[in-house]
């Protein structure tokens, strides 16, 4: 029997084909944590939960999730992708595997995580990137929008941007950064924080959008804060525009096993 | 009733979901011609058969296909675009439509066609990428891809690059030009030719490639050509990475009509 290890994987996944990355209660709708459990059972050779440092909502994506799970297998660290990779959908795979400290858990040791947005602003859509930006034709006023975009960066109450459906204690975050960086026709929308509300983040772009359309003004944002009211913010963007992009750790964890 | 028109389309699609451009024998197999006449038919009200610059592969796409009909549909030509892109599946989009000349023939006029081959050469795959790129994995040797692509340009006689299951009357033709350009470990192969044979483009990328693993010499490259023999070239490089980007015209047509 070998030591017990636990190995934290670094996840990339086009989520388009599966239900979000958590086990739903109909385990035959597919799943990343699904997928990705089969993968290490088989790989592994024995049963295998993992944990993640957070869902993604059915249809959106990841470039760097972070999972964690606990094994006595022999498989060295180092070859968990390749032997991942090699059983897992093509639209999964698995960009880094390393042992870390028995204690850490992905989802409560994560300290901040980034998230991308992508609109695409050209008049047509593409046949490529359906499933991957958000397609808005109309002409955005980007200056508007980043104008308003500053006034969300802080340590504030967000319940205006928090969809129903969570029950979390407090709905205080602070975003740290909030980029709007329109190129070639297509936004992106990159945001950093040390934790999310539920749908946070398609709320503030689907709010930002409304700016840009001129359906909403930049004065209109600290009311909308204020509110503590889902209803006053704009519409929830949808889930192909939406990576999850990294997630940070600090160094508690590692001390606490040493 | 309304005069006859030429109506010429610029099309991009994802070729991921179809078995290629041409309709096929089992008409129950989808493919991006019998999508476009499908949508043609319902916004002219009138039965309508296309004719594409050429056919692509199944799992291959294209950026700028051009097809042309003739119908007597009243539809103004501008609003085609938006017309055929409500009614056709999102990974087919129309770029742009204009009236031409009545003997304009999308197949017969063209007189040059650019394509573009994606090979993703990073050690991992990527989970967005799949249907997108060919991922080659080794160390490719650029230089030696360079040098050797350099002895394919030219007026020359590609039968060992040309797959079986087609008859035409000669395999000579003129590459004018053939780009080898990496970026970021991702290689673009990019071929404008006065016309290509089956499987051209991607039996030089598969020759090529051999070139970069060191399978075959920069020297042998001239005994190939000279062999007119399939089996001396390289394998076939697989669909996905293959894309149609530019079919042009000259104003023969044009002429023609006036």
């Amino acid at each position: 029997m070998e030591e017990k290890r636990n190995i934290r994987l670094l996840v990339e996944y086009d989520g388009t084909s599966y239900h979000g990355f958590q086990v739903q209660e109909d385990t035959s709708l597919p799943t990343i944590q699904g997928e990705l459990e089969a993968a290490i059972t088989t790989i592994c050779g024995e049963s295998i939960r993992i944990t993640g440092s957070g869902r993604t909502d059915a249809g959106a994506h990841a470039l760097g999730q972070v999972v964690n799970f606990h094994t006595s297998a022999s498989v060295p660290t180092g070859r968990f992708p390749i032997a991942l990779n090699s059983v897992l959908p093509r639209d999964i795979r698995i960009r880094q595997a390393e042992s870390v400290p028995l204690s850490f858990h992905a989802r409560f040791d994560a300290t901040a995580k980034t998230y991308l947005y992508v609109v695409d602003n050209r008049p047509y859509s593409s046949a490529f990137l359906r499933n991957y930006v958000y397609h808005v034709p109309q002409p955005l006023d980007i200056a508007a929008i980043k104008a308003a975009a500053e006034l969300l960066v802080g340590t504030m109450d967000y319940a205006s941007f928090q969809s129903s459906g969570s029950s979390v204690k407090t709905s205080v975050r602070t975003v740290y950064h909030l980029g709007v960086d329109p190129k070639g026709g297509v936004i992106r929308f990159s945001i950093r924080a040390n934790g999310f509300l539920y749908n946070m983040v398609r709320n503030i772009v689907g709010t930002l959008l409304e700016v840009g359309k001129g359906k909403l003004t930049i004065e209109e944002i600290p009311a909308i804060l204020a509110a503590h009211d889902r209803s006053q913010a704009g519409p929830t963007a949808p889930a192909q525009g939406l990576y999850l992009v990294a997630v940070e750790y600090d160094n508690t964890a590692e001390q606490r096993d040493k």
